[in-house]
């Protein structure tokens, strides 16, 4: 304990802040004080939205993306299309891709990836729902957008495999070299994946 | 707004923890989605935590040291003189110096320094109480322990001159070269201030 404080009161919301990631002991004494420099209502209102997310968080029943209802404002939007499924690991994905504007289809979030290290198998994850989804919905595309990680590649396979059987195509986002990225500081494997996986260049003005 | 779920109960908790110093909205988010990885039980536990801050957090007394009880371990420790009181700016302070083991009197925490800019004058923290308990219990030795900041220097200063009347030692820790610094590295004004107040050596050795 880097502290001895004698408040059971206080040195449970340090614990409780310290045991986020990447906050350790030192700054989660700071933060508590300097919580304790607000009102008392203002400190309630930091706790009661803890209460309120254990209570009242909701999943959308279809994408499983965070929502206000049984379904998300994404899923509800009549005008993206059925037809292309995005499959992301979680919530920060579907920021990241709508913060693109690229995309006008649907999201299904897995809440994780197939990790056999950490346990986690394809039921662990929304994986049953999404056969289920397209089983049932027939998308004409699932667009697979998982980190380039051993897991990653294991989920996208695994995925690939379960809908092997439908007329669904199956694709992946492109690996390459990053926009404004300089060719002799990539790294030879993304580098070599770009040369493999090559496009007509009338296809890059078409995007423009 | 970086992101756009909409879920007020999610919303509230991101912005609620993006509101503690060096929490950006980012962070904020991956925090909140590492929360909703653990059970509801927890997440409302994490809640509970600072609810309880807002409605038991207790203050001594006497030195208004965080505490359990009307009066802090540390005032109701007997061993510890009631001749010398370390005036400091917050509990972080008393944590600091009691980890150095070289103070055995009482604390006085002020809970902030006199800071025109930012509005906090003599009565907005706990000078009040302190020359009332300097008053009352007439110490030997009043230490001021505070930042070496204009505030900090105004806050020694308006302290020393309340208690011109009264017949104690006010006295400030040791400014100088840091135990392991260089001295072609400490910058002038300490290194200045540290040849003004120069000690006899035999008083080094004392300490050893």
């Amino acid at each position: 304990m880097i502290h001895q404080i004698s408040s059971s009161p206080f040195n449970n919301a340090v614990e409780k802040l310290a045991s986020l990631p990447g906050i350790g002991n030192k700054t989660a004494l700071r933060l508590v004080l300097q919580l304790l420099n607000r009102d008392a209502a203002e400190i309630e209102e930091f706790g009661q939205a803890f209460l309120d997310l254990s209570h009242q968080i909701q999943y959308c029943n279809s994408c499983f993306n965070i929502s206000d209802s049984m379904t998300c404002t994404l899923c509800a939007n009549n005008s993206r299309s059925n037809d292309v499924i995005c499959v992301v690991e979680n919530v920060l994905d579907v920021i990241a891709i709508e913060k693109t504007n690229q995309f006008q289809g649907k999201f299904h979030v897995l809440g994780g990836i197939i990790s056999p290290m950490e346990g986690v198998g394809p039921r662990d994850i929304k994986i049953p729902q999404l056969i289920e989804r397209i089983s049932t919905n027939k998308p004409k595309e699932i667009i697979m957008a998982l980190s380039t990680t051993m897991e990653g590649d294991a989920t996208n396979f695994y995925i690939y495999k379960k809908l092997a059987h439908l007329d669904i195509e199956v694709t992946t986002i492109a690996r390459g070299v990053g926009i404004g990225d300089e060719i002799e500081y990539t790294d030879e494997l993304t580098l070599g994946r770009s040369l493999l996986n090559r496009i007509p260049f009338q296809n890059t003005l078409s995007f423009k």
